[in-house]
């Protein structure tokens, strides 16, 4: 097994056996993405975040996202992650099969977990499908894990979340952080702020999405002007957020732009050993977020490791806070385990003992006891050693105990 | 969280929120099935299994088991276990969420790993899906883990399996263990053997596979008396296989029976601790096996927590052993996460301290360090004991370190 291979890429013979975005996980590098799991959820438990494991497919109008604040009906599944979708013959209804789980986890809050003492911690880890890949992320089915912080307000809620991103990438090994931060419902205030009609709206969310000043040329003066300062407002957070501020903004874009700020001017001070970058003008990929919203990336990997921030668990045009259709403020991240495993090393190939064909069972579970792995022979070979090396095992048992094959007969 | 409901109960508010079959896995359930997994997974590690992690779904045509020693085609997907069926956009061909994870491993060995040395020893743990539940088992998602040893043949093969089935059991902390082995095949060979014809096998085979003595009435004297034979010959292993062994026995029926006493002789010899019962007559639920087959129940659990036995991974008619179409022998099995579950005591709450707001970071970090699970204060509470009993915390972080809540204020 070529531990250098890099773990999504097809092997000999895979090709066209599985359907496009869909991969077979090899040694070794199953069992590390499986490592790397448990060392998540393990972070995310020492923080007091409960695992919840709910299904890969439910009715679809529980996961189309309807309910959620910011998404129209039906958004998630045509605009955002299309789903696959199944007929269940025992109830006639149409099933999906989830593309996110924080829907999920939201449903089990409003739900089962209504009783619970707010904030509500939970957290996650599964596979989820969609219909079609991006360009960043050809796969159609991947493993997230994550945290949901439900029933919080307030910035204190927001950095312990983002803490804990930091902290369970840092754990699984990775290095080179970096968080980009954004406030999503910025742009659409700046639009609304400078009067915009829906087609100039539609102008100036598309430039600074793309990141493309020429864009902005049908728009008068003063939005041409913003935006082109909004752009320049990306990059190292404390230049770009010193340009944010000083831009002449309407009232609620620069009270969210004053709030990005303090959000950052937080993060830097806690959560130390990230670098710190803003796009203002980022709206893409934040789906149902709504207020504070953040990407993590590691240094030579493609594409964001992490994606996460606040929203409301409810309905889209309730305003409440009850646990109701209107939902419940809250924060939280998705960790995207196939992008993470791009940053990390190949794992060390493990060291395994070939046990000739005769050798008690105790002996053999003796060393397995003592965190060896045993390969058993099956039938009595003529040279152990011989088989030991064809059988790729980096040991062989003797009298003297387990000895590298290396050096052995 | 009440820890002592059932862990697939549906609780409240739940009903009618989910397609029958598909459960949310709560607190502490969800985390305890995670840790049952890495408990398995190394367990079969240790014995020189290695991970693999193939897709959730797959073409239609290569989960169909249309390539399955003893599978006619489409068996598995029409009577055993029907799939969920997925048209795939990106190639226009059908799609299939598997129902079993055995078939992809047999296609991994096949492709991808026909180069490794035999015998290859696979492990897995995933989700697989069935349109339909049973009787026994009403869920259509639930997780499997299990191993194949492919390319051996012969009994050393079989027994390291088994015993592999039994200690994975055991070091998950289920007791009572029983193992019901069976010969797939001893049945078709009786019926030849006698000269029945497809009617009159038939009738012998449903006999069998319900018990029921009755049923064997339209058979004629010989079919009837070796029917109601078998029947006598099932239970304890060692009574139930002399009464087999006396039966008059058409040679090839005689052959697999003393094979199946020959397998019981050397698993009451070398896996202690299992008591051991033979079926000759059952068929049932052992799809594509062939030749040696095995359950493995707990005392106090309905269902059978693991199947497995013999095989080959390749194409129904071939009868080479290569590993093209012919496919190669191979014996596996698989553990039935749901069924394991339902026989383990439920897990102890965690021990959690609240950690009021404003606590230096780098304390609540040492705790964690210390293997406390902390959960983080988000404002000043009144009073942080009832702040930390509000949130069902065990304990509350004071100047004297972490107390329990209920000796504390």
């Amino acid at each position: 097994m070529t531990a250098e291979r890099p773990p999504f890429a097809p092997g000999p013979g895979a090709r066209g056996l599985l359907p496009e975005g869909f991969r077979d996980l090899m040694p070794p590098w199953a069992e590390h993405e499986a490592r790397l799991t448990d060392r998540l959820t393990a972070t995310f438990a020492a923080h007091g975040y409960e695992r919840v494991s709910p299904p890969l497919v439910e009715f679809e109008d529980s996961l189309a996202g309807a309910g959620f604040a910011g998404a129209p009906a039906g958004r998630l599944s045509a605009g955002a992650a299309p789903m696959f979708r199944l007929l269940d013959p025992a109830s006639n209804r149409m099933m999906a099969v989830r593309s996110d789980m924080t829907l999920q986890i939201a449903r089990l809050a409003a739900t089962r977990l209504a009783d619970r003492p707010r904030p509500l911690r939970l957290s996650y880890a599964g596979h989820v499908m969609r219909v079609r890949g991006s360009q960043l992320r050809p796969q159609r089915q991947f493993r997230q894990a994550g945290v949901e912080l439900i029933g919080a307000e307030g910035r204190e809620a927001e950095l312990e979340v983002i803490a804990l991103a930091v902290e369970a990438a840092e754990t699984a090994g990775l290095d080179g952080l970096s968080l980009d931060l954004t406030m999503v419902g910025f742009v659409p205030a700046l639009a609304r702020g400078l009067g915009l009609d829906a087609a100039a709206a539609e102008t100036l969310t598309a430039a600074l999405d793309t990141k493309d000043v020429g864009a902005l040329d049908g728009l008068d003066e003063t939005a041409r002007g913003l935006g082109r300062g909004v752009l320049e407002a990306a990059g190292l957070a404390e230049p770009a957020l010193a340009r944010l501020l000083a831009l002449d903004l309407p009232d609620e874009a620069a009270r969210l732009a004053r709030d990005l700020a303090d959000l950052a001017g937080r993060i830097a001070a806690d959560v130390p050993g990230v670098a710190l970058t803003v796009d203002p003008g980022e709206t893409r990929g934040f789906h149902y977020k709504r207020g504070a919203a953040f990407s993590l990336f590691a240094h030579g990997v493609r594409g964001a490791l992490c994606r996460g921030g606040r929203y409301r668990t409810g309905g889209a045009d309730a305003a409440g806070t009850d646990r109701g259709p209107g939902g419940e403020p809250a924060v939280g991240f998705s960790l995207y385990l196939d992008t993470m495993l791009q940053g990390l090393a190949p794992p060390a190939p493990a060291e395994t003992v070939y046990v000739p064909a005769g050798t008690p069972r105790a002996e053999a579970a003796a060393l397995r006891g003592a965190g060896w792995r045993t390969v058993n022979g099956l039938a009595k070979p003529g040279d152990p050693v011989e088989e030991a090396r064809r059988l790729q095992c980096s040991h062989v048992l003797t009298d003297r105990g387990p000895v590298p094959v290396s050096t052995a007969g």
